[in-house]
């Protein structure tokens, strides 16, 4: 059973592996993924996972047989899992949280295609609806304070599987990234009366020097203090503290802003491996504090080294409006650009 | 001149280059640094680099030629540097701190080689002479509030030469890693009337479990909520808030300490890529709050991903005890295993 652990001197937990530790001899080199010969998330090879938990398929298709187009299943190495107990314990100075949560894979296309931008853009959209039916189910379990959905694309980024998925981890704690945004919304609120990522995004939109797509219900732009080159946000412009509260317009708003962003990140910088983080507020919060959900993608360009780790601080070497230029620039390239970009990439 | 940009929600910096900055075409696949043709770190090459800051010579050598040891320079493509001006301006609803800072390079040895644990005990002892003379020079500038010394040790931690080398960034505000962990230190004060890392450090040498090199005056251990396999943790038994108030006794130890530590982890894991981190008090600190000052090894064996960079919290595949034993047990092998490793790790 996999045990949360808290440092004892800061707000951060750790999941630690107790059941399937890696042993030493598990970090010989070479580190990178070997391309797997039988791909588990495949349609047609649904037995290579657990059970399905959501599937969105074919009226008369049987669960965990093909069918499906969108897909979410437990994660076969979970960091975390659903138990019976949910008990903080204590040992001398250290504590120590044992086994509530939940680590799922959603599953983003049928056919072995590592790219959610070369899907449709309603496949997006059922992708996102996939999102917002687990959170739902999800949050049922009132230990859960956290449901965060996150997506790794590229083993530079953590992936270690090629076809297009997204992950959710629920968490019995709110983890200190989001206490933090909520503390500082808050600080906000009380010194000028607004939320704050509205103002930004309101901000964003007047000025448009580092806005990349915008549409009727949504925004992507490059945020003033870009942590990674190329780093954008995407925020609903209806001020809204959960995700899990955005309707059909939304959606298919969300899925054209998400991809559009994404697919100009490819023809802009060769195709990079990036993360894309899920920011919502916390479930099963009796305070309810005021929060505005948003999409943070991060470009993984640069690297994450000694001052970033040591100060919580970041170095950026490409200017937000150079990388907000470029990216607006690329929406007007023909779209077949990024098959050759893409070959670039899968050259390295 | 870089600047200082400050998210509009959280207490997080980043130093936005606009001098150097790098244009979409400069992330074009491959990414891994080239061999250089000519290291502007050896012995006899100092012409490659700004005039020294700092060196380590033989008496009679000339600065900026051969003869020195150790030899600090400023970084050529510096994240920030000393300015004249030190003012926070506001656009809008964003704020940017304007130059003010410190990039300096610690070329830990004369000859091209990689790894600091290949140099004698006295070497790395000069390596933290190094560092101390540099953090009590920079405080002079009483504008400057942290200053920040790091080392990223192979392409995947970050490190952009190969030669081995450490580095110093002095910046104009107290990192939100390091205020996190005076006001931790704060709390467990007013809690229990004791230093945090005093009682860490005492219990894990009472227990034994996640020691790895203990001497007179220094131990390393990993720490319970590690969030990286084989993380390490290097502190003064002595409760000290000022790395720059550190004896030469104190000194002596912690190369050994240090060096012995690392070497074990080369050992264990392959000779992996790491970033060691100091976490120090600020300088210039008005109201001189209480620290204990430490040392961080953090090895790069695993992805900081989407989980990580949206929550803050960690999955380590690893547990800490396992990683302890596997690290002491190192130091019973025969010295000679390093260089098999070695080869391993250059051949990937």
């Amino acid at each position: 059973m996999p045990e949360w652990r808290k440092d004892p001197v800061v707000d951060r937990w750790v999941a630690v592996s107790t059941e399937r530790a890696k042993r030493p001899t598990d970090y010989r080199p070479p580190l990178e993924q070997k391309k797997q010969e039988r791909c588990p998330l495949c349609e047609g090879h649904e037995g290579d996972t657990p059970p399905e938990v959501l599937a969105f398929r074919k009226p008369g298709s049987e669960p965990n047989r093909p069918g499906w187009w969108v897909r979410v299943v437990p994660n076969k190495f979970p960091a975390c899992r659903v138990e019976e107990d949910n008990k903080m314990t204590r040992k001398d100075i250290y504590y120590t949280w044992c086994g509530v949560g939940a680590h799922e894979v959603i599953v983003e296309t049928t056919d072995h295609e590592p790219n959610l931008i070369n899907q449709t853009e309603w496949q997006v959209a059922e992708v996102i609806w996939a999102w917002r039916a687990r959170s739902l189910d999800l949050r049922r379990d009132t230990r859960l304070k956290y449901i965060s959905i996150f997506k790794n694309k590229g083993s530079v980024a953590g992936a270690s599987l090629e076809h297009a998925h997204s992950q959710l981890i629920a968490i019995p704690m709110v983890p200190a990234e989001i206490k933090e945004e909520l503390a500082g919304v808050r600080a906000y609120r009380e010194e000028r009366g607004r939320c704050v990522y509205c103002d930004v995004w309101q901000h964003e939109a007047a000025t448009g020097e580092r806005v990349v797509v915008e549409a009727s219900h949504f925004i992507s732009f490059v945020p003033y203090a870009a942590r990674f080159p190329f780093e954008m946000w995407i925020l609903p412009k209806k001020h809204q503290r959960d995700f899990a509260d955005i309707d059909e317009a939304g959606v298919r708003d969300l899925a054209y802003v998400l991809r559009e962003s994404l697919r100009r990140l490819a023809w802009t910088v060769y195709d990079p491996p990036y993360n894309l983080v899920l920011h919502t507020c916390p479930v099963n919060d009796v305070a309810e504090e005021d929060y505005h959900w948003h999409i943070e993608i991060l470009p993984r360009l640069t690297i994450i080294a000694g001052f970033e780790l040591g100060t919580g601080y970041y170095i950026n070497p490409t200017p937000p409006e150079m990388a907000a230029a470029a990216l607006r620039e690329a929406g007007k390239w023909c779209p077949e650009v990024i098959s050759a970009v893409q070959e670039v990439r899968a050259g390295v």
